[in-house]
This record gives C-alpha cells, sequence and structure tokens, in this order.
C-alpha cells in the first residue's frame, strides 16, 4: 500500500481485500499488506509490480504521472468525475480502458476504493482572488499541481510527514491533502486554519489494486473471482466509510478552529480553463491519454446533465430543507 | 427476484451474485434465479424466505409495508439518503441494525443493489401547484402513498404490467416508476409525457437479499463470505449501472416527447412536513421504526451538511460550467 498504516480508511481497503480473499478461499490464498516503506517506496509500486519485487500493490495511480500523465485518469483529474460517476464510468468500461493502458507497464488493476470529493486544504492566509494565488507556494502534486502552476501557484512536492512543520514555520503557504477525516490527523487547523472548498482538482480520488499482468493471468479462475468480488467490496467500503466519518471530523475541524471558506468564482473559472487546455495539449500528444481522457469527458458531460435534473435536484431540496429547520 | 427479468439492470444483480458465488466456490455453491411469479409472487417473498419455500430472496424491502412499515427504512422513505448515503449508512452500521429488525421476520439481509435517485412519475397534465394533487390518482404504493395520500392524492396500486393501459384510458392520472432507463421500456412518454423531479419519495431505491436466518446461520464461513463479497459487487454493480444507462435514456426520452418538470415548492414543502409528520407518529407507535429511523435520520442530517459544503459545491460548479460551454 502506498500509503502509511495511519490513513486507517485507505489501508483499511488494503487488509479488507486480503481478509476476503482468504476467507473467500479457505484461507488457501493469503495476501499480506504492507505499508509504504516497508516494502518499497510510495512511488515504486509501479514499477515494483511491473518487476515482480512485489506481487501486487495498492495504490493511488497518479502516484506515476511521471511515467506518464495518463496514469492520473485512473484517480481523478481537476473537474472530473465525482465518485459514483467514477465508480459507473470504471465498472461500466472505463476500467478496461484503463487495463489495455496499465497492461503496457505489465499491471492489472482492479478499482480498490474511493475518497469522495476532496477538500483544497489548509492555508495560511485567505485567498480572497486569483490575485492571491500568485506566487502561493501550495504543497501539491502531479497533474494537478501543473494546471495551478498555470494559475500562479507555485506547487510544492514534500512527503505527507514534513508538511506540519513547513506549514508551521512558513516554509510553504498552503497544502492540501485529502478531506476532514484524514486532514483531522495531521492537525493543519492549527497552523493554516483556512480551509477551502471544493477540491476542485479531485473531484474524488480512486485507488486501485494493481496486479503484476503476467502473475494475473496465470491465477485460477477462483482466485481471479475471489480478488475481483474482494476487490468491489473494498472499494465500496472505503468509500462509505470516507462518507460516514468526513461529517464528523468536519465538525470537530470547526471546532477547532477551522475557517470554512469557498474558492472565488475566478479562481474555478480561471483553473477550469487552465484544465481543459492542458488536456487538449495532452490529448494532441499523448494517444493514451487521449482514447482514455475523450471516453472519461464524454461520460462526465452527459452524466451531469442527468445529474442535474434528479441527484443535484434532491440533494438542493434536502440542503435547504436542513437548512429551514 | 420480485421483479421481471424486463428490469434488467435491478435482475441483473440476482444474476451476478450467482455468478459470483459459483465462480467464488469452484461451483460448488449454484444459486438459481426466478424472476417474480416463477416461483412465489413479488409481494410474497418475505413469508416465503421465512417458511423456507425459498432459501433466498432479492427483492425490495418496500413490498412488505403492510407487515411493518418498518421494512420500507431498509429501500429508502421520503426525504431519505441519497444513494451514496443509504451505502454508507447500510454498511456503516444500518444494516445490521435492520438485520435486527429483519431477524424477528426469520430473515438476514445483505444489500443487493440501488437504483440511485428515482423520478418523481409520468403525469397525463401538468402539476402546477399543490392543488392539482386534490384528487390525482396517482399510481404508488406502501409509505410514499400513504404520505401523499395526506396532500390529497389518491395513491392507486397497480402491477407494473397494468399501468400503460391504466394511463391511456385515464382510469390513472399519473404513475410512478424508477427513473429514465425502467421508465423508458414501459413507454408511459406516450401517454402521460409530463415528467416530473426530483422523485422526492426515494431520493433512492436500495434493494436486499434476503436469506432465510437458520439457512444463513448454518453457512460454512467460506459460503457466507463469499455472499457478503458477492452482494456487495452486485450492489455496487447495479447502482454503477443505473448511473451510467439513466443519462442516455433521459435524453431519449426527450426526443421521444418528454415534459420535464419540476415539482412546485409548495408540493414539496408540503410533502416535507407530511413525511416528517408521519415518521413522528410511527416512532411513537412502533419502536421498531424508531430504533433505526432515529438512527437513519440523524445520519441524513449530519451527512447532508458535509454534503453541502464539498460534494454539493463541485456538483454546483460542473453544473453551471457545462451551462456555460
Amino acid at each position: 500500500m502506498s500509503l502509511p498504516k495511519s490513513l486507517d480508511i485507505l489501508y483499511g481497503g488494503t487488509e479488507l481485500l486480503a481478509k476476503y480473499v482468504s476467507e473467500l478461499t479457505d484461507g488457501k490464498f493469503q495476501i499480506q499488506p504492507f505499508a509504504s516503506g516497508e516494502l518499497v517506496g510510495a512511488g515504486q509500486i509501479a514499477d515494483a509490480v511491473a518487476n515482480q519485487t512485489i506481487e501486487m500493490g495498492h495504490s493511488a495511480s497518479q502516484y506515476y504521472y511521471g511515467k506518464d500523465p495518463t496514469f492520473t485518469l485512473g484517480n481523478g483529474i481537476p473537474f472530473g468525475l465525482n465518485a459514483r460517476q467514477m465508480n459507473a464510468w470504471l465498472y461500466e468500461g472505463g476500467n478496461d480502458l484503463l487495463n489495455t493502458f496499465y497492461a503496457k507497464h505489465k499491471m492489472h488493476a482492479l478499482p480498490g476504493g474511493n475518497t469522495g470529493g476532496q477538500m483544497g486544504g489548509w492555508y495560511r492566509k485567505e485567498i480572497k482572488s486569483l490575485e492571491d494565488f500568485q506566487g502561493l507556494r501550495l504543497r501539491i502534486g502531479g497533474l494537478a499541481g501543473s494546471i495551478l502552476a498555470k494559475l500562479g501557484v507555485v506547487p510544492i512536492q514534500l512527503p505527507g510527514s514534513d508538511v506540519y512543520v513547513a506549514l508551521e514555520r512558513g516554509a510553504i503557504d498552503a497544502a492540501e491533502f485529502t478531506g476532514p477525516y484524514d486532514d483531522q490527523k495531521l492537525g493543519f487547523v492549527k497552523v493554516a486554519p483556512y480551509y477551502y472548498y471544493p477540491g476542485f482538482w479531485e473531484g474524488c480520488a480512486a485507488v486501485h489494486f494493481f496486479f503484476n499482468l503476467d502473475l494475473w493471468n496465470d491465477l485460477p479462475p477462483a482466485y481471479k473471482s475471489a480478488l475481483t468480488a474482494a476487490a468491489a467490496a473494498a472499494n465500496m467500503d472505503v468509500l462509505c466509510k470516507y462518507d460516514a466519518q468526513n461529517p464528523d471530523a468536519l465538525r470537530a475541524l470547526l471546532g477547532a478552529g477551522a475557517q470554512l471558506r469557498p474558492f472565488s468564482q475566478d479562481i474555478l473559472d480561471a483553473a477550469w480553463t487552465a484544465s481543459h487546455e492542458t488536456y487538449d495539449e495532452l490529448s494532441s500528444q499523448n494517444e493514451n491519454w487521449k482514447t482514455i481522457y475523450s471516453n472519461m469527458i464524454e461520460f462526465r458531460n452527459k452524466s451531469y446533465a442527468w445529474w442535474q435534473v434528479d441527484e443535484y435536484s434532491y440533494d438542493s431540496y434536502m440542503i435547504r430543507a436542513r437548512a429551514r429547520k
């Protein structure tokens, strides 16, 4: 697992997969989970799976953005799908497309968890408009970092363990992580209390179980089926746990002094434009990206047309009714 | 399965469970699916499972509303949870609570599918305000029907197969079914073109796999685990298929003449009030209801506080950006 055990919901997905597969095979098929760094580092899982240093990994595919930005598509891109749309896209064709790409990297993948919508991170000072993004040293990586750089942000890559001290000392101005449940553990509220939403660069973040392709292909059918069903159950479980825990965590963070702030319209609009320009550039340069991105974005656009009518109007009423009580 | 094979996404959940369980047990544990009416009628599954006429069933628990309104809580109530919240509630405690209730009816249940948000049905004439609900003969059953009756609607129970002719002849004024993908097959658009949203009486509809409690308890651990993992995978699969198919179906329905209309504010407000009055009445009369309902509604209220900040603000921006393009 490319994360530490302290991210217990995501790491719990790894453990749940192992537990299910053991139970489903009467203990014959054992998977032994290791946290980030115990066998290989977070960013080395794709290589380690490909060369069979490890047989499988559990990871956010955006860690491998440097190999090919296409890896980000399995994880979630700025202004991409929300969590339900992501699952629908993955299981109804998207994951098969991703696997034609992952096969080039000697891997086969199954969806293995989702954080749901993420927050836009913790800021030492208020960000009132796009101007406040100029020169802002924000801990963020990958594709989202390169898009925010077009808006004037200085993306900084830092290991999670170093972020608190960097924020406290002002070595960085802001840091994004995931959402309230995970963010709460890191204590950023004490040193960077402005907590922005929505996390437009991750409408959701999916993680995958990655298998060495040859080893996957050699598995007996019952074991493939055990991994597939167990991965689906773990995928569901992770999202359910975030959805169940984030409300209390947000309330606790507000109690601890978090100042909730929405990103301003000019920031969202500039980020939307920069994101889609980046996607068009990538589509013109990279066939892997083009094939999968165009499929995903068509799904997104169709899905939101329906979402707006039903899910969104239901949620709108529920939110208004709640406020009135 | 308490539905016909023509509802292929929900019936597909039954088939997927059977397929997974067979694969996971190397063909040793076989489940044979039957559609509604092949062994027992749609409304008889709870009794048939309890008395072991059948060993398990796949059904919307609201069919058994007549036994105890508490059955509706596993399915979805007016102004209840949306689909993601429903899964989070079920897997993080709600389903255990439901199982303490189902045990009184000699059943054990696992979540086994979700339609996502439903539509508010098909109407021969426009419903411009609460006044137009007076005397309106609407095909709807169960708890939602009894709540709408407080608003002046005349709830009519009709088998799905009889609805089209009743609408065509004006024997009923309106009918609710599920959402675009299923509704499209029934052709209601030709005889009742006004298609209302949101389906406030079903923010989502969950279905469950029901097992005879004694038979469930006697299963070997590996078989329990196979059913649990397979049910989770089927639960996910059903929702993903609806989410993937509804957008195209809505577009096709609009092409066929469907007139999309939002329910008016006075209807939603009156229905909200009538629903919560009904829930309070039930809580004062029925301990089963009170225990599970109060847990669910606390979850709903907490969840929407977080949903509003992040998921909803993300969806809001995505919908606005899409409209601007």
